[in-house]
């Protein structure tokens, strides 16, 4: 008889997003006639880039020709085109990143999850609290154990490495999501050290490093001296140029990254993945490629950051209201998350009813990432502009 | 200090086909003049279907435009467009499959590889040999162990389940890779009723379907009675319909596949399944889609049909050709692959080698399926009809 995986059984039934979606659609079987204004999961509303869908047409074209049409390719890890693309973009951010410790991938949501599969069962995995739920549930469910790092108004939501830190692995994530917390280069240098002194793996989530501003936040952890020897990045094209719904993402892991295994020998981490990634993955649909590349051209990037500019403008509509409603929040900046305490002590999943039965605005409540999300709450700047206007205007009326 | 999963390293080094790669890369290196005739790895030419470009394109274009721009897909589970073809295709072939138990991803082989997630560690997991590699590998790298089936000329490599068949998990495919064998309807049934009765999960690789002539060869497991309790399909327009570049698949979990927890609780694979691609995956491509909707519209149909029907042309020429030479084989009828034992008592490598450097055709090794691939051979029928017709004019020349 066949057994399932049990630690499946013990977890939270749901992941979080489709929770607030089943929680949406009951709303709107009851309520069929009222609009909701979306600004709960972090999906973009900015269409694709011009160049990028461009770049899309055309090699669907050449997949249509005989003489230009591709199959798989040799090792699915990425086109040469736009790992050299990608590898241009870190070292126009002085990040110390090659082409080919790029591995492409679906988005980085896939690999995020996946990687749990390289580690051992032994490890010590640390994750900040609150955090995006995959890197606990990818741990949850292979029956490993996760230690908690606090996250809070204390420490500004971005906790430094604790005294006697001595996790195995760490995952971190500036700007956070859900806090829109950053570290600056000094903050990150001391996780870089800490690192590399216990032999850890930090994996770390630069999803939005698009949104940032500030010249003291770097927007990949290789831009931090030491990284390479002690850090795995994923990044994203989600937020960066709205590929949400047309998936793409990248992996760095640097040759230098090695661990000593238990005869002795020393293993790059990028072997290993690439192994798993060989028998489990057979790489990215090439013109979703072509449209990725494009989006590393001069003009791809100055449309991207165009959209990356109209969500700005969003974030700061959120804080002024915030402000204004003398409600305390961080993030919004450097940061398309804005992070806000629930008034009137409110609980997250409560205040999440509350905007969605009275103002039919939909956020995500901070206890779905974790128990210092308790009596939290994360708005996106990835609506339009009309409707966080609309949005805020409802909200401060419903709070004054 | 970190510690990785030393399961990777008692593997072999390479997956198959990246050994392959790197052998014809050494060649080339020396030989940069020669060209290189393919037909090892199973990859297609014929470019897609002008109605999958078109549709691809029209997909972009909306992804370009505010009003219909396409972010995260809800579920993450293909949208119903598509599900809802895929079932009414399923139909078609008299296969007993619901939209809804039917999940889209990149391609077989991602889920084909980590199905091994929802699964307890102490299954007695079984694969016939020999076997797709991924069946294999993804196990090994989750430490289980695999026990294997024997399929060899003496059952013309589709064996039934043996005198007292007690694995909890078996991985079947039919059309076979590498073998191109196999099961009819008779023979199928008898899996399936040794699954029910043990309560056992058949994992069933249906990547070859559409080449499935025959009128008593089911072209999914969902056409016998019974499949629903005990088998999940996988299935990919790789080869029906040349994706193999443009990555889109198809995962089947009915909902009467259920296993009984520790606990005593029922709990449906599809919901684990749920659960788990929800925390580590994100969906595929909305325009890549939209192309897979459109290999299912009757103009869609009868354009990839062309296409099989030029690879069916190019596996006569290969079994043409060995029927002249007297070499054994089975598959290039009901499967695009064609299995041979290599003459003169050669290994598969040996023969590789030997068709690498004196006819520059390149083949698969039978040994990289598992140990009764000794001494044979795989040949694709994916090439050009020039290609084919070339290598196999060299094959006789070399032979006779």
């Amino acid at each position: 008889m066949v057994r399932i995986n049990e630690n499946f059984l013990s977890m939270e039934k749901n992941y979080l997003f489709i929770e607030i979606a089943h929680r949406i659609a009951e709303y709107k079987k009851h309520n069929p006639d009222k609009e909701l204004i979306r600004m709960g999961i972090g999906d973009v509303t900015r269409p694709l880039a011009p160049a990028v869908v461009e770049a899309m047409k055309k090699a669907a074209d050449e997949m249509g020709r005989e003489e230009t049409f591709r199959g798989y390719e040799d090792s699915g890890a990425g086109y040469d085109f736009l790992k050299n693309a990608i590898a241009q973009y870190y070292r126009q951010m002085g990040a110390d990143v090659d082409a080919d410790d790029i591995r492409v991938n679906d988005g980085a949501k896939s690999d995020c999850g996946n990687i749990t599969d390289i580690f051992g069962d032994g490890n010590t995995i640390a994750v900040t609290d609150p955090a995006y739920p995959v890197y606990v549930d990818s741990n949850l469910m292979a029956g490993r154990k996760v230690t908690y790092i606090d996250a809070n108004e204390g420490n500004g939501f971005a906790p430094l490495p604790p005294e006697g830190f001595d996790a195995d692995i760490i995952y971190l994530c500036s700007p956070n999501n859900p806090t829109g917390s950053v570290y600056t280069a000094e903050e990150l240098k001391k996780w870089v050290d800490a690192a590399n002194e216990h032999r850890s793996v930090i994996i770390y989530d630069s999803a939005y490093e698009a949104f940032i501003t500030d010249k003291d936040v770097p927007r990949s952890i290789f831009c931090i001296e030491g990284a390479r020897t002690c850090a795995i990045e994923m990044c994203s094209l989600s937020k960066t140029a709205g590929f949400t719904g047309t998936r793409c993402g990248y992996t760095v892991i640097p040759k230098e990254l090695t661990v000593t295994a238990s005869d002795g020998s020393t293993v790059r981490l990028a072997d290993i993945w690439a192994r798993r990634q060989g028998s489990k993955f057979n790489g990215v649909s090439y013109p979703v490629q072509r449209a990725a590349e494009a989006v590393f051209t001069e003009k791809g990037q100055e449309q991207v950051r165009a959209a990356i500019e109209y969500y700005r403008e969003n974030a700061r509509m959120i804080t002024a209201s915030l402000d204004r409603l003398g409600i305390k929040y961080t993030g919004g900046k450097n940061s398309p998350y804005v992070w806000l305490r629930c008034p009137d002590d409110m609980g997250g999943w409560e205040f999440f009813d509350l905007l969605l039965n009275k103002i039919q605005v939909v956020g995500t409540p901070g206890e779905g990432f974790g128990k210092n999300g308790k009596g939290y709450f994360r708005l996106t700047s990835f609506s339009t502009h009309e409707k966080t206007a609309e949005a805020m205007k409802r909200t401060e009326k419903l709070f004054s």
